[in-house]
C-alpha cells in the first residue's frame, strides 16, 4: 500500500497554463472533468468523487492530462448552492476511510492546495488591492501595484530517530486516544533539512540529532505541505519533552511498535495511519534497529 | 569548501519568540547584533558587515543565539537616511566575493528572506487589511478578519541528471557566457520532490529520468527558496530543449566537466559557483560515473 497523495496519474502540461486559448480549449472538451473543493471539503455525487464539468468555468486551475489524455480541473465549489444529487466530504476522512483510488485521492491532494491558495489570496499581500487570476491557476497578479504571487507549497521536516535499538515517537494533545507519531515541523528560511531536523527534535524532545538520512517526500494537503521525511541519529536517549508542543515522547523498542503498528498493543496505542509517511518512516526506520 | 547559506551558527530558540517581554530584553541586551536589510541589500559599514544595534527597534526580527549567547536581529533597513560610514552591498556579489565568513553570510540567508517577506506582506492576502507582525517576525496577524500569515519558503527541486558516463547541465540566457549549470524548478502543490525532478527534467530537456537520489538541501534567499538537490537517472541520452525555459542543455563527459569546474576548459565553458548546491551536485554525479 502506497501512502497517500504520491501516485497522481496527472501530466501537468506546464507549458500550457500560458496560453489562454489553449486552456479554453481544455475547459470545453468534451472529456473535461472538474473537481470542486471548498475548504477542506470535497464535492461528492451519489458516493463517487463529482467530476461533472457543467459548469465551463473559465476561472477554473488546470491540474493536468490523465492517462487518457483526458483534461482535469479544479474550481471552488458553492456550497450555498448544492447541485442536486451531491454531497461534501472532508478530504481527510475521504483518505481515511479508503472509498477512493489513489490516483484519484492524488488529484485531489493537487487541487485541495491550490483551490484553498486561491480562497485565502484574493488580495494583494504587498498593497492589499484586489488580485485576479491568471496562468489557468498558477500566479495571481495585482492589478494596482503588479506584484505577482505564486502558490505556496510549504517544506515541512518529519522524522524517526533512532537510539541503538529504539525509535522516538510524540503525540500530540489533540491526537486520538494511543496514537504516537513521527516528530515534524516546518522548515523555516534560512535553514536545510538537515538542520530543522536536529531543530525540531531537539525543540520537540530534548534530543540532539547528529546524522541525517533523507527517505521519501509526500504532499500533504492541508493546506498545501510538502512533508519531508528523515531519518536521524542521536548518541543519547536523554529526552525532554516540551510540552506546549507535545503531550509526551518516548522511546519505543522493535516489539512494541510491531504491536503498534499491527494495532494489537495491550495498552491499545497505535502507530500513525498507514496513509502518512510517518508510517513509512517508522517502517524505515525498524529496518536499521 | 562549504557551499553558501549552510553554516549559521544560529540557535533560534523558537520558544521565546512567542513571550513579547523575553524578546524585548534580547533587543535591548549590550551585545544584541542587528543586521539590516532592504531588498536584495545589505548595510555594511567600513567593509564589515554592520551588525550595531543604534536602534533599539521594537519592530525587529529576531534571529537567534550565537555560539557566545548573543542575540542577532534583522530589521528593514532605512536606505532613504543611511548612517553616515554605512554603505550598501547586493547579497549575491557580496555571497561572490567572499568576503564574508560563511556562519555571517549563512545570518543573512536566514534575515534576508524573513526581512523580505514582510516588506511584500504588509497586507491581507485573504481581505485586503493593513496585517501587524508578531511573534519576534515569524507570524502576521490580520486585524480585519484575524487570518494568520506565516513566512514561506519555496522548495525547489535542482538536479544533475547521470545517463551512462554523462551528465546534464543546461544554461539560461541570462547566465554568464559559457556558463552551465543543473536543471531546477520549482517543487508544485500536490507533487513529491521525486515528481518534481522528473516533470522538470522532462519539461526543460525532454529527457525521462526514472531512480532520483537525494543528495543535500541549501537555503538560497533570493528571495526564501529551499534547494533540494538530487541526482536523476536516465536510460536514454535524447533531448529536447524548451528554449523558453533554456538556452541550450547537453550531455558532459568527466574530462570536460573536470576542466570546466576548474575553469580550464578550452571554450572558455564553466560550471555553476562553488557557492551553489548546482556544483555540489555535479560533483556528487562525478562519483558515479
Amino acid at each position: 500500500m502506497p501512502i497517500a497523495f504520491i501516485s497522481s496519474p496527472l501530466d501537468r502540461q506546464a507549458g500550457v497554463r500560458t496560453h489562454k486559448n489553449d486552456v479554453t480549449g481544455l475547459i470545453s472538451h468534451p472529456e473535461a472533468r472538474l473537481v470542486k473543493i471548498a475548504g477542506d471539503q470535497v464535492v461528492f455525487r451519489h458516493g463517487k468523487l463529482d467530476t461533472e464539468n457543467t459548469s465551463r468555468e473559465t476561472e477554473a486551475i488546470f491540474l493536468g492530462l490523465d492517462d487518457a489524455r483526458r483534461p482535469w480541473f479544479a474550481t471552488h465549489a458553492n456550497i450555498a448552492e448544492p447541485a442536486s444529487g451531491t454531497e461534501l466530504q472532508g478530504l481527510r476522512a475521504v483518505m481515511l476511510d479508503g472509498q477512493l483510488q489513489h490516483d484519484e485521492l492524488s488529484i485531489l491532494a493537487q487541487a485541495r492546495s491550490l483551490v484553498h491558495w486561491h480562497e485565502r489570496h484574493g488580495f494583494c499581500a504587498n498593497c492589499g488591492s484586489r488580485t485576479e487570476m491568471q496562468d489557468a491557476g498558477y500566479r495571481r497578479v495585482c492589478g494596482a501595484c503588479q506584484a505577482e504571487h505564486f502558490p505556496r507549497t510549504d517544506p515541512v521536516a518529519i522524522m524517526a530517530v533512532i537510539h541503538q535499538q529504539s525509535i522516538l515517537l510524540g503525540r500530540q494533545k489533540s491526537w486520538p486516544p494511543g496514537m504516537y507519531s513521527a516528530l515534524a515541523g516546518f522548515i523555516e528560511p534560512g535553514e536545510t533539512i538537515e538542520q530543522a531536523v536536529r531543530r525540531e527534535v531537539f525543540e520537540e524532545a530534548g534530543s540532539v540529532v547528529g546524522d541525517v538520512r533523507y527517505v521519501a517526500s509526500q504532499p500533504w494537503p492541508f493546506p498545501s505541505s510538502l512533508m519531508i521525511g528523515a531519518i536521524g541519529f542521536t548518541d543519547h536517549d536523554s529526552l525532554k519533552v516540551d510540552e506546549t508542543e507535545l503531550e509526551t515522547a518516548r522511546w519505543f523498542a522493535r516489539d512494541e511498535l510491531e504491536l503498534m503498528l499491527h494495532k494489537r498493543h495491550p495498552d491499545g496505542l497505535t502507530a500513525s495511519h498507514s496513509y502518512a509517511i510517518a508510517h513509512l518512516l517508522i517502517n524505515e526506520a525498524m529496518k536499521l534497529i
